[in-house]
């Protein structure tokens, strides 16, 4: 875990109008950080009037990486070196700052839900990205028109406000059997597979080892050595009335096409097939395996050691003891 | 909404036998259309002695568009111009007319269901579509080795009988996380997302603003302000069994891994996790919340204010009404 | 259904290091094989000391191909041409191996289930799939860096340990919408389309016309004019806790979202939505549609003619006989 002050040294990718498109962010740089790059932080500072300035002589950077210094010489027209400093943990107030912070959390210099994250979807904006990179999404018909008469393909892989992660930041010891499953802004512990069917939003990601076949909606965090099965669902508080921020802790299983709604502890089962929603009544037994009392999902928030079924007799979810213990298969993980 | 009759101009590619592969449609025309082209479909009609045609010389066109016309000057080899005109709403002839009404649906010409696509599946043709464009499958083995060799990758994205949306337009206003879950032919309006879980068949899409992360399927049409959550699925009537078309009405959230096998109208919700078939014997509520009756869920069909639910302590299906109202995440929708 | 012995010729891609990253088997030969390859078989086997070789000289080879001789000659620095052998079906012992048994099954030469795959994980790399071909992990930062610079963009597809079958092998007669979806070591038989949710893990697959809208796990087999509905599961045995290959008959359904924990025989439904595990206790319905008795899923393992529904109103899983036959759309399968 990191601290603020820090400065992002970029490569803005700009629209014709001149509109940052994106931010990539191949080094970032603490005030008191490694000691590779201790002087830079006080240097750029030195540099920064502003919170975000364009760099036009890479020299005054005194780089000492020399790859580093030799990709960000003599950029492309269409690209800008920028430094993005961030000195308080505010709401977002630009297109760089936005990328900035997505890159912090998959670099894993912070965790999910530590760094403020307002105004986010405001300052990013709606992309074409392509297999030509960015392009602004204005007059982009004219660019599938010209392309076709090269006989060229413009391969618009995603419109939308986030990239994926893998166009910026490949975290070490991981597999993404898609990389178009994952934003830039998840969080890939070593050790973490996302396999097709898995998904993880920005703000989101695994603490550990885990096999992840779900989604991983925004701000869900799941513990070490969990599993998330095909097909299920961390109810996600962006959109459809869940306002609980959902997490896994460690050892769980999430089965095949379940879902979750509320937040979990450690070495508990979702059966495969069951949502459990914040409101669900469910039957709780207790470790004589004999039902104890009902009450609402909501109530067993973040609690370790239960098992969530619906019986398959009448239909009624219960919240047994977990008598099994949840292991990766290490072949899996060794990646 | 337009009218027939209608010409496209389209841009096709051919394989080597001659078969059109696709046809990419950059402009249609309509007879007593916008101004812009209101002498084209006149003076295109009167060069067609037949529904497709050919172009040899595209000055023939009297196309004022100076960005079309340099498009479509100096085609390649394995392209052609043709003019597809169609007159009536009869069963599809041939693959030109195929692109050309799904490039209808898609343009928003015309909504899903109001174009008769009969024989659309027999006019299309199954093609690898790759990093270099539409190719025939017949022979796909030697280009696969021969682009080896050229340390070259042919990237087969997709061998399908519909190519993706966004090869050939995007619709304003919208985002499409993995623009490979569209489909050309399905109908996104401004204000629409579809997330990387969600997808959209042709001849189906959304008629406003609406939040996609589950699947809408072929002919299936979602209302405006409607939210399909994480992996929930409307039936098709392709496969399956099923014949009734779905449809989601206005402000309605069908909750994660959810699934919809009758048309609902607005303002209605299903639960997450809850698969409502037409066949599926549900216990209706009235508005005091009383048990009124037991029906088939078939026989609710277009009801506005419903909310489904299984209730976790006793498995029966349950259709209650619906206190809550649905909002989009706003800040979700400014695309 | 073939025979051991056999030589596989394949050209392998190198990582700067040496190490085989892939390799591609554009032929397959076995003794007593086909008549076009029937000297192959022996001539190679005459070059081979041990059983994985590179071969320097490709005139060695005495291909009659000349497509094939072509192609394999004057490769790329990072590829080497090679044979392997597999003589005895032992475990795997090096990565030509690995990807050689993948072919195997995807060509369809062995069923799934029939080639013994022991340390496929072990030996098989995890790699960058990019727009430029495999490319080891190690170093990726800089190649992305680089290619930044030039306004490429080096597009990662995935990181895995498994490629796509597209990549490699397309199998005749099939649709396969999002290739990204199926995994090298898929055996997909003619007549099946595997739509954009529908996933084929390696050693897994369809025997017949199918339609596949869910996950098949690794180890799973479809039989024909079956129908796997949108998003259904069938547990897989690698995580997750079940040990059961699971198998699906013929004219089965699986309902879209639905999920299978059993292996299921000839003319099955399992409805929309209800996930069968192996531990579900199930009332089993005689010919005459009465309650008979409550057994476990697993016990019914394999039988033919079951529905299996949860009741709508009391919430019991129900195991019925089945009254439907399913017929899968023929417009659908004509590929």
């Amino acid at each position: 875990m990191n601290n603020l002050p820090l400065i992002g040294l970029g490569i803005a990718t700009k629209s014709e109008s001149g509109q940052t498109l994106d931010t990539f962010f191949p080094l970032i740089v603490f005030k008191g950080g490694e000691e590779k790059y201790d002087q830079c932080f006080d240097d750029w500072n030195a540099l920064m009037s502003e919170d975000v300035i364009e760099v036009k002589d890479p020299l005054l950077l005194n780089l000492q990486d020399d790859d580093l210094s030799d990709s960000i010489d003599h950029l492309n027209d269409n690209q800008a070196l920028i430094l993005c400093r961030i000195s308080d943990n505010k709401s977002i107030e630009n297109t760089e700052e936005a990328y900035l912070k997505l890159h912090l959390i998959s670099y894993k210099y912070f965790v999910p839900n530590s760094l403020n994250l307002e105004n986010l979807f405001g300052h990013l904006v709606n992309v074409a990205w392509t297999n030509q990179g960015p392009i602004e999404l204005e007059g982009i018909e004219k660019k599938i028109l010209s392309a076709k008469k090269k006989n060229q393909l413009l391969e618009i892989n995603s419109i939308d406000k986030f990239p994926c992660l893998t166009d910026y930041i490949i975290p070490p010891g991981v597999r993404i059997a898609d990389s178009s499953r994952v934003r830039l802004g998840a969080y890939l512990s070593e050790g973490t597979t996302v396999m097709h069917e898995g998904f993880v939003n920005f703000n989101a990601g695994t603490l550990g080892p885990a096999m992840i076949e779900g989604r991983i909606s925004a701000g869900v965090v799941v513990g070490k050595n969990s599993d998330l099965g095909g097909g299920c669902s961390t109810m996600g508080t962006l959109s459809g009335g869940n306002n609980i921020k959902i997490s896994v802790g460690e050892n769980c299983l999430l089965g095949a096409n379940s879902g979750l709604g509320i937040p979990i502890g450690d070495n508990c089962i979702v059966e495969a097939g069951l949502y459990v929603t914040g409101g669900s009544k469910v039957t709780k037994y207790n470790a004589q395996n004999e039902p104890e009392l009902v009450i609402k999902a909501s109530e067993l928030a973040g609690q370790d050691n239960l098992l969530f079924i619906r019986n398959s007799q009448n239909g009624a979810i219960e919240a047994k003891v977990n008598p099994k213990s949840i292991e990766l298969n290490e072949s899996l993980h060794k990646n």
